[in-house]
């Protein structure tokens, strides 16, 4: 008899045919008139660039830390590790092709056959996206188990995944947020021409910033969150007593890809439809029927009903976080209405409502990681943990599908709006635009709940791992003098992660900046277009600075969470990582709901609220939206990844500091 | 022989007496022409009826709480909780008299002495403030201590004391800024009359604010932290089988009220003499000359020299946050400056790079108190973090004289400008002013830093409760879901209690505007100055407003807290008490550093760089001085207070909460 975690690598497999055949379906479509063309030309041509820069950056640090790694550790890990960060890079690479396919394409949909048609092409690109990235995930993790049988095997592949993810969510997000700024800063402010100017050497740069920031880092960030919960649950599942814990993450996984299929398949948006009830109803959809088919296959099986219970106890709270996130972020809602109405005594108030809404709506995430974590653990232990974060990401696909239509659906509006498409065709992809808005708002949420399920499921295999290397139990009891002083040490490292990447951003910018006033001053015509910009310069500025203030981040959290480990030890890097896992989690929600809050507040103001645009009141919400972005963009989606990465380096290197630790157990 | 504990009340009852004369000495000075005492008689009569409806209110809550801890706990904890509400209360009303007394007349020293006699009466007015608080505090703890001999019995008057500062901090904190927000956007914005101008209804609570919030919170705020520190040290000293060791925090205690009174005598300003210079020279004489007196007691007492140790090692970790929180916020420090620069490209970027900083120092701040907590605890255990605690707090008296000599010199500044005493002596009370700002960014960082070892030493003596209750010490496991549960629902009390708190600000600004409005709608006269202004309707709102904000917030937590342990037990409620530490710790530092730094930043460019007042950079630096404004003086200075009464409500209900809990131990 067939072993039953195959349905992992078949239903994986199946995952990645689909996504590969819609990816020809989406390119097989017409790109539009030759303007369309050549402006979607660019946003490719920076993207690839983009892309190009940053692996050949990462090329180097991959092959240090392989080295590293099979030096210190072992060979085996080493060869995992890059073999992570290739099916990552894969990932990317996809995920990015498609979304400078389908953003064009989506254009000319819009033109020739109005929302119905436009939808059905940016959607299916976000398909393409969630489905390769889900199949890719669990294909590479499939093909480790087969080799290895060891889920402990995984560590190296999901560091590699994760340590790639890092440099996507942050590397691109301030990426993004520099052309974004500079761009707004000397365009709107500076010479007055509108956004999305062709003129504006920095606008091809924006634009790419939307793909490798938004499109491929969220999908990576899903990517890793995937693999590591997988992983986590496998581990403490391999510690317990019943063989088949090992597996039944495997099975639950694949079944989440076959749901998150048939969810995606039911997407689509009828004559008057409305994109985002659409969209959410595809969420719904993948939801219950792999809540039926778990179920199913717990009976089936004979896996403990707790299980499944643990499991779907992850889904609830994967979805009321993102629930919660909607309603902190939507347009009309008091959070983002009241924001936009303080804006009329100025800038200030409105950014106090938009950051003190932002505050409250960590509350139900507080609790709803706090209460669901609770309820899996008196489900089924540790490994309940770890099955719920399992549970919330088994709907991935689906997720970074409409996650990744939002990108393309805001990429299809710019190039509506450069290529003069007429009213009409921005509208549509405004509409387009508008519910990938929202489902990037529940996104994040969910992606931000899923990777503080899936710490937790870390920081127990952590101590699974430290348990099969001494033979004990190890407490991490608050009480204990190290373990606070780690978790006081712990959660500074998120804390100055987000401020030296938005300290990167504005540093960014202002390099961009000085570009875009070189090129005004030295093009001749460039102002009265007749002059071309040099967008390569813009997106070159933007990509190697990018990596410039990174790099020393990384360095310092990596070797942070050595120093600790090795200096106080294996309780004290517990408490290192719990409070990482705290103030990251609290900022990573914190900043992107504000951010998404002052975003939705300035563009109800522009829909004709308080003195619509133009008006004071507009002038004070874009200043709160601009505080917002690299909140939202930036910072808070790259600490879910920091936090991964930190939890899998201290439990990789368990069995050294074990070993060499300066303060012992 | 004369028990060694008794240096308590002794040097407590000296400081009081100092601390009296000193309050007649300042009284005795004359307060300048007709038209500075018609202003100062305003503050005076505005700050009075603050008080007055404040204590009104607080009256009933205290006879509510205390008929409820006499019902359901014992009469004698109702009746020292009591008592240390009044203890409490007359430290507020103290602070504020002699604040109130000391401004006019400084101003008046100002115009004929000089710098050297205006000094000289603002720093003995703030004098009075430090010697009574700790004297008082301190003569609290003897008394029940002498009657009770148990130091669980000073629960009861430290919830008191705590309750009541929190009315005071965050009530004051919701006045002020409601204050300076409504006085600053109707006058300013509106109508451009200048800050202070005495036509603006709202310019008398404005100037009733510094007092109310600064002055008698921050002194009130220290208050509580003393008790709350001695209390724990005590309790965990008691716990132990070495006798000597709960009266320790006493005698430590005593001997920094005596090492007050003499850093206090030596701060003096002789001619071209720097007042900032001055006050630091006090805090470093009352450091040393502590160090050596408590080193000579643990010699001659035959204390472990260890626990002098902790001691010292908690009063370097307090001078560390401190001067560290100086160094973020500071007018002439890159942070500072940078922020500044940045407002030259608009408001975003200036409040994105203040803000950025404001959590780089949170990162001092916890490496302080983490490597402190921890060096305390490997010198001498539990009791070891309860004394470092007590180091920290024991020169409360001059940090507290530092604190209140600074809104005192912003008073006397307001005073000087709106009684038209030229320029000169307006250049005086600015430096006087200016020294006080950076004393209150190093007292708000130390309060923090005291808070937060005190809230680990309140853990502490809660498990030491739990202990002697149930006979076992009990882990608080991070790995235990309970624990780990609590830890999220903990985090969110400070979280969303600093949201609902700066919402509360921007509401009741809402009111205030509203009636500044009115009155220059019907006043007659009152634009062109022949009109009187109603300044008592302003006071009113801004105190009921406060009030009407406070109230439910401090319900929710103390509920919440209750919640927790009767629903989920005594392990949940240790997890939550320390979630509530981590964001509240973090959230006060950030907070408090980021509003100093934009408030700096605002001034420098005052100061006349990048464009100067009135530039479009100064614009910029506004907005972000006004969101700095809830930050530094509403939200960031509660938190402390917040988490000391939610640890204080869990020790006091920990017998019920063993008893009666859903979910047991």
């Amino acid at each position: 008899m067939l072993e039953s975690w195959l349905i992992a690598p078949i239903s994986s497999i199946i995952s990645i045919m689909i996504g590969l055949f819609l990816f020809r379906y989406v390119s097989s479509k017409d790109s539009g008139t030759e303007r369309m063309k050549e402006i979607a030309g660019a946003i490719q041509e920076g993207s690839r660039s983009f892309l190009k820069t940053e692996y050949k950056y990462l090329g180097v640090f991959v092959a240090i830390i392989a080295v590293l790694l099979s030096v210190f550790l072992s060979v085996k890990i080493g060869v995992t590790y890059v073999f992570g960060t290739l099916f990552s890079a894969l990932a990317g690479i996809i995920g990015m092709e498609i979304a400078v396919r389908a953003n064009v394409r989506t254009a000319n949909a819009a033109k020739k056959g109005g929302l119905i048609s436009a939808f059905s092409i940016a959607f299916r690109g976000g398909a393409v996206m969630g489905l390769m990235v889900v199949g890719l995930a669990l294909l590479g993790i499939s093909i480790i188990y087969w080799l290895t049988r060891d889920p402990e095997m995984l560590l190296g592949m999901s560091i590699g995944a994760s340590t790639l993810t890092l440099f996507m969510k942050a590397g691109g997000g301030i990426f993004t947020k520099t052309a974004d700024i500079a761009a707004d800063l000397v365009g709107k402010v500076e010479l007055g021409i509108p956004e999305d100017d062709p003129r504006n050497p920095a606008v091809i740069a924006d634009n790419v910033g939307d793909n490798v920031g938004d499109c491929a880092g969220s999908g990576a960030d899903l990517f890793d969150s995937y693999i590591a919960a997988v992983m986590a649950a496998m581990i403490l599942g391999g510690a317990s007593q019943l063989v088949y814990l090992e597996t039944v993450p495997l099975v639950f996984s694949g079944l989440g890809i076959f749901s998150s299929i048939i969810g995606i398949a039911v997407v689509r948006v009828g004559k008057g439809g409305d994109p985002g009830k659409a969209l959410n109803l595809g969420t719904y959809i993948t939801c219950i029927i792999f809540g039926l088919l778990t179920f199913g296959a717990a009976i089936l099986f004979g896996y403990d009903i707790k299980i499944w219970g643990a499991t779907i106890v992850g889904l609830i709270a994967g979805i009321v976080i993102g629930i919660t996130s909607d309603y902190f972020t939507s347009i009309n809602r008091p959070p983002a209405v009241k924001t936009a109405e303080a804006a009329q005594t100025g800038a200030a108030i409105s950014i106090l409502t938009g950051f003190s809404y932002g505050l409250l709506s960590v509350f139900p995430a507080l609790l709803g990681i706090g209460i669901g974590s609770a309820v899996a653990y008196s489900l089924y232990g540790v490994y309940g943990v770890g099955m719920s974060a399992v549970g919330m990401l088994a709907i991935a696909g689906t997720i970074i599908a409409g996650d990744a239509y939002g990108p393309i659906g805001d990429n299809a509006k710019g190039i509506a709006e450069m290529s003069d498409l007429g009213e009409e065709v921005v509208n549509i992809t405004d509409e387009i635009d508008a519910a990938g808005n929202t489902t990037k708002a529940i996104t994040k949420g969910f992606a931000i709940g899923a990777a503080g399920l899936t710490s937790l499921a870390l920081l127990a295999s952590y101590q699974e791992i430290v348990k099969s290397l001494t033979g004990q139990t190890i407490s991490f009891d608050l009480m204990n003098p190290l373990v606070m002083m780690g978790v006081f040490i712990g959660m500074a490292i998120p804390i100055v992660f987000s401020a030296m990447i938005i300290l990167g951003v504005s540093k960014n910018a202002y390099r961009m900046i000085e570009e875009i006033r070189r090129q005004f001053r030295e093009i001749p015509g460039l102002m009265e277009g007749t002059g071309k910009p040099d967008y390569v310069a813009c997106v070159n500025i933007a990509t190697k600075g990018a990596l410039h203030e990174l790099m020393p981040l990384i360095v310092f959290s990596i070797s942070t969470t050595l120093i600790v480990g090795f200096v106080a030890g294996i309780r004290a890097l517990a408490g290192y990582l719990s409070g990482a896992i705290f103030s990251g989690f609290f900022l990573a929600i914190l900043m992107s709901n504000a951010g998404g809050l002052w975003d939705n507040a300035k563009k109800y103001v522009e829909s004709g609220f308080f003195g619509g645009k133009g008006s004071d009141t507009h002038k004070a919400a874009v200043i709160g939206d601009t505080v917002g972005d690299p909140f939202k963009d930036t910072a808070g989606p790259s600490l879910n990844t920091l936090v991964t990465v930190m939890a899998q380096i201290a439990s990789l290197f368990a069995p050294l500091i074990i070993a060499y630790a300066l303060i012992g157990l």
